[in-house]
């Protein structure tokens, strides 16, 4: 079952990366680009069949490891 | 608008960060991970009103700045 998991710094956080691509996007002549944020993209492949079960798996393992919880952020997708 | 762009390393390219993760979550007792991959999610805000220009910009910012599209693959998708 793939899962996709989008992983983003919070609201308030500072995003430097983000950042740095929204200054390089206007040195290359891109205007109107007001704000960039930049996050992860994680696509797992889980042995798991149900949904239910996947998402929860998912979500523990955001906990656990693919998110720092206290500044970012997660949503989970399972396609 | 908001645009979301999602810029993965193209099938049969190797990936040894999502490989990273996929053995640190096996390390952490998670069963039955087959693969993961990472890539990056990118949340642009544009000043453009019509979605079919912003897309159209979005698409040059990826070949031109945000993907190396030699190796990596993007998506786009405006909200």
């Amino acid at each position: 079952m793939k899962v996709v998991v989008k992983v983003m710094l919070r609201q308030g956080v500072l995003d430097p990366q983000g950042e740095a691509i929204r200054h390089a996007l206007g040195t290359l002549g891109f205007e109107g680009v007001e704000t960039v944020r930049q996050g992860k993209l994680i696509v797992l492949d889980l042995a798991e069949t149900d949904p239910e079960a996947a998402r929860a798996a998912a979500a523990e393992m955001c906990e656990r490891l693919l998110a720092n919880t206290v500044i970012e952020s997660y949503e989970i997708e399972v396609e």
